[in-house]
């Protein structure tokens, strides 16, 4: 019987910077991204990885470092490794891999993490149009919740999780990719008269070689070259899994990612100690760098038996997922609406993003009446475990989308009170959130992290 | 101490058709409503309601009633109730509603249901273009389960609500939706180029005075006239709750509805034995009559000391709710996810419904390979109590929307097996969803129901 | 396709004293009393029964119901109902019942119930040498919710279940019983001496004619006579089920009953709108009428199949329960812990009734430091969803047990505080519950309920 | 603001045997055993610890190291760390010590435990009766899972947590302890005629210098000599704390234990990587070595304010908990009962660990229906996050007891079957948990862990 301590095949340094580290990391999906690491089915394998920004986001008194980041480097990932089977065979293109998640968390001695919002001319947010400035709350962690800081009063446990999860794509669908956010970067505006509360922030993200991380490719080379004006940038969550911030990907859950190239070239990175539904304010979780202890199996020509293409050819799919059972337990909700219909008063149909923003809104509004800012809750919002739903999606106009935020994570009761209880003066939350002012200076670090 | 029987505010008679009982219904929103009846806060008071339609939609063995149902004409809402205080006061314009579900349930000797979907030129649904044409499901209860001899092999107990509760507005708001509406139905279509999947379906709903009811005012007066003209739908939620369809408002949930009105006139209908978050078909919940206990309280003031404006108005406000606390328990769930890209291909920006749209499409055909048909699966997801989620809403170009179905509904494991595990034949799940076959000749009646 | 509408096997009126009821009740265990109605397996049907006092117990101002009550009478049964499968074939002895509760709740009109504790000359409670008068609290339902006005600030959703739900023993079983009850009551006391603190109580309640009640068997026949001498009284819990207060078998558990005679001869009573584990004051449920809505399948031979007699006779069996899916959710808990030392210092081996009367002890003197007299909080953790563990039980001498509390039933925060936290005065909570006062008039009645 | 990551405060090297760590443990109870370490309030503190046994039960194919221990070894204690305020000042005599669990965990490197029962002649365990013998399964871990090469099929999360959690009892409650638990062993016998099942373990384990391990006091000076004589065992649970057992003390919950020293002096040990109610074959949890992640709280005066003595003396009072947030979450249940009456057919009055001792038999029977040993299914209830409840208490003669076991633990389905569906051969579970065959030659070891 195998010892069962998981094998370390991504390991992390703290105190080295990203580009020091044993293993090269990648910021972009292509499928000639060599593997850095393989590993069998059934193993027990532990991933390790610096956090979304490869440590430029620091435990300082200041949100200059958000301000003035340059988005084209995010995120650092972890791998791509390899998957055999028992008998040594790569997973191939058409199976299904099959990914538990047996445990996860920070790195040792790197128990701390980051809520932003970026300024709305460097990527900004859901609500960019409220909130046009870049603002960050720093977090730290008391083994299972967090606390910061700049959101006094509030403390929760976390529900953790890779923000990015997938496997390599095969170049037809890079070109998909590719052709179809060109075709959005294009002719999209144009498209979005309906929908202009957005569309301040950038449309889509295409290849560039600038920021570019190919892992092994060394950078300058003809090949890097190549490779980094066809990968597709990590910002949005595709065919392939990626970043697909889903919340509950957390402890015990299982992920059947579709393979598109031998191997599988399984990628992962982002770490979020706890995010809300949405993900709203963009840098929205507590991004932190952390471990993943993954297991494997492969489901032999598993897209076919289980998925169905959604789109006009075969790799139009998605994968599946199963939820864990550890995850954080809460009885007493109090829930928030919104419905289509956007700030300048404006109808749109059946718009569950328009109904969600007004959701947003309104639970910012409701929240900062209890002694906080604004900027506190929107931060708040995007990384505590709050679920947001599409309750109605067919009663037109309205579509109908809720926010449901658990009560106990204040240290004040929250909910609306009788008429006949007299609300007395309410605490006034400080410190705030830290908002940017540069004034030439760096701050001094607290925590240095990962790749700082 | 009063005896603590809830009072019979609204009754229903399940032999009678809806124009015979006690009360008349509406199905409009109007402040020139009058109340049916009146209720004091603290006070237990029961609401008995007929199905959404009225009793049009029969327990047989055909589908026809769904195509050629009346639309007009629904929702037969109870109400309105006006509500006062210990004095006597009526709730005023600027307080907030406290409406606690204290109990509710089907009428006894009614346990029944349906579940169905429009044809595309009668309303259609979420996914009208894949599926055109009206189907059905019908259920019947066992306590607080269902079951549906169309869609054999599933079982689930029941989050039972109502799918609209909500008061009056003001002539000022009415104003307000009836322009922003109008607005939609003449330009919109211009606007949805990009929307084109979702856009066979009406834009909106205007007022119109075929199939209005309007209570206790006399169809055919001048007073009936005008106020039919001007009446809004009661398809889409709106600032005043209305059709919300939010699935979780069952027993001890407490519900913060905003007051336009003297009195508040307090209306609710279109009762949900279940309903899985987006009610994705639109007649998609387990549609029946049954019975609300409610209790109510007046937060005077409320709305300028709990709701913020999100809009040009004072009135761009929503509803705030807390979840009640006997849910059903699940702890299996299989998740799907949704991108924003649609069937053709193209690439949406951050745009939920297409995400949405795309994680049921997915879901739909998963489950299918289990021996359903793809209508059972649409019906089904539409009604069971799956949970809708906006994943990721800041990753451009896409929103991630999820949809997680609770295992323990389906009488075999619908998870993905390892290659290892050999697949079975699967059982096909017979009969089928009615479909409409109209051959002019009406079938026979099982349960007649309410409105019959 | 057969109409859901449960069918009503027994019904009760509300008006009607338990005597003058059309089917008539027991309130003992035996072969011969014969089944008031059948139901075939598959079948919903609906069983209506009065508390388990038949009404002597009412909602007026006064305990002296509670003082005086004739012990003997307790509990007031619906049924024998025989069970028979598809082909009209009753189940045999030797099968398994497996009764699903799909549905129950109060009678419609009598919604309310109390939780009291008996003097100790008239049985007592768990507690009887700390508590020996006679007290009780009326409760009154909103909905799902219970509330006390003798217990104020505290209100609950109940897990309402049938304190007694068992089949017909067999005459051998019956022998059993009678038998090593009898040798308890002889011979037990002297074994008790390390016990003394519980056994100022009754230590068995052996068949006696007094308060016989059986069904159908007309009083003073012979037969009547004969049954009567042996059959078992309804107080313990035994291999056939029967009083075993289990608060988790509400709306959608299934209980697999052994099946000792023909027909099954299914008898269920005591209603309990919520109960504590323990039910530590032994009339100490939210004593209530009600109804089940239940559904039978026989597994044939299944007691073969499934259990395992645990005893010297094939008949030492005990049944099986799952738990249904809608049980009121809590996230937080206050835990009291007790070991097996009794109040006087004395070491009891291992003894998880000293540890767990410890557990309840710490607990009532804990909550009563919040403004409540210790009767109020003797009569609450009867009758709210505490639970009752056995956490340990091998660790000599110590048996530990624990009782844990759901916070969210009190409306101020019940935990411990930091020293930093300056504590005010603690409202008193009046009225305190009813203690027994006799002065030879009776009080008015407020709710006369069933068979009052 | 200081850095969050834990002080590592008691240390353990893997490799290193118990005397050979940095920091002495300790295996008795005694307020002049002094601290290895000092915290202060509010400061996140990491403690190491062995497994219970100081590594003597090891990871190889046989049970000869269960036959074989001495007993008078257990528990090996990490601390006692003494807690002071702010200030500096210590916890005193009187005070109320609130711990939190922010994390915990097995020890890197160590991921693996077991679970046995011991013979008869050495301690035996709640069924010793009928499991007479020395038996030993392995479990390794996954992450939040753990499997068992003894127990195949069966894979469950775990509910980690400290068996162990005291603070120092003072002389006087030393005393306490060592009268009533040698009044019990000198006397206890003949008081225990009603419950021969239990009685062939031994009664009370009193002060004995053999195995005594006592920190920092070094071994055969004249001071180990006193307290070694005085000092109490770890085994029962107690006024402090102590080997309390509880499950449900995992991730997130807050301890209150009573200060009877200065200083506190809070040790804790015997982590638990998941454990049933009643951990019923002694050496019944999953056992393993591991850390804390504490953080304390002084609350001054707290005993008087929170706790009311349950005896005598003012020192006869139990410690309070808070459960966590993060437990794993199930929604299936089988239940099994057991009633106060023994295997011999003998009725005892309202005896709750007979009852439990009945329930228990009867899961263990239950399940060995579906391939497994009975040895098999009494270390799997001994570990598994299995609920035991004291339902009944009252009901003269009966206790009820109930055993609750997540469904979801096992890989096929193992509730009853309908009569209709026929039950196929049932695999047979192989291997079987280790049995003790001692040959003179000790097996290999596969991991050695702490201290071995």
């Amino acid at each position: 019987m195998a010892p069962p301590t998981p094998r370390l095949v991504v390991p992390v340094a703290l105190k080295k910077k990203p580009w020091e580290q044993k293993l090269p990391f990648h910021n972009r999906w292509h499928p000639d991204i060599p593997p850095v690491a393989a590993v069998k089915v059934g193993e027990m394998f532990r991933v390790e990885m610096v956090d979304a920004t490869g440590g430029v986001i620091k435990d300082y008194d200041s949100a200059i470092d958000v301000k003035t980041i340059d988005a084209s480097t995010v995120h650092y990932l972890s791998g791509p490794i390899k998957v055999v089977d028992e008998d040594g065979i790569p997973a191939k293109a058409g199976d299904l891999l099959a990914v538990e998640i047996c445990n996860l968390g920070p790195l040792p001695g790197d128990e701390w993490g980051y809520t932003a919002t970026f300024d709305r001319e460097n990527g900004g947010g859901f609500l960019t149009d409220h909130f046009p400035s870049a603002t960050k709350a720093i977090w730290y962690f008391e083994g299972i919740y967090a606390y910061s800081p700049h959101i006094p009063g509030v403390r929760f446990p976390g529900l953790t999780h890779p923000g990015i999860i997938g496997t390599a794509p095969s170049m037809d669908l890079l070109k998909i990719w590719n052709e179809r956010e060109r075709e959005l970067e294009e002719n999209g505006l144009q498209s979005l008269k309906l929908c202009e509360v957005l569309h301040s922030r950038p449309l889509a993200n295409l290849p560039s070689t600038k920021g570019c991380l190919l892992g092994k490719i060394e950078e300058g080379t003809p090949e890097w070259e190549k490779i980094a004006r066809e990968a597709a940038r990590t910002i949005p969550g595709r065919e392939n899994g990626g970043n697909c911030d889903i919340k509950n990907l957390s402890r015990g859950s299982k992920i059947y990612l579709p393979v598109f190239v031998d191997g599988a070239n399984l990628s992962t990175g982002d770490m979020h100690f706890s995010q809300g539904d949405g993900e709203v304010s963009f840098c929205g979780a507590i991004e932190m760098s952390g471990f993943l202890e993954l297991k494997c199996e492969i489901i032999r020509g598993g897209m076919k038996e289980y998925l169905t293409p959604m789109g006009p050819t075969p790799l139009h799919v998605n994968p599946i997922f199963e939820i864990g059972p550890v995850e954080p337990r809460f009885s007493e909700w109090l829930v928030f609406e919104g419905i289509s219909v956007d700030e300048s008063g404006r109808q749109h149909y059946l718009d569950a993003s328009v109904a969600y923003k007004r959701a947003v809104l309104n639970a910012i509004d409701y929240l900062s009446k209890f002694g906080y800012s604004k900027e506190q809750m929107y931060l708040l919002l995007s990384c505590c475990p709050c679920e947001g739903r599409i309750s109605g999606i067919v009663d037109a106009p309205n579509a109908v989308a809720t926010l449901a935020i658990p009560t106990a994570i204040f240290d004040q009761d929250i909910r609306p009170k009788s008429s006949k209880v007299p609300v007395g003066p309410r605490l006034v939350r400080k410190p705030d959130v830290l908002k940017c002012s540069y004034d030439g200076n760096l701050p001094v670090t607290k925590n240095s992290g990962s790749g700082a």
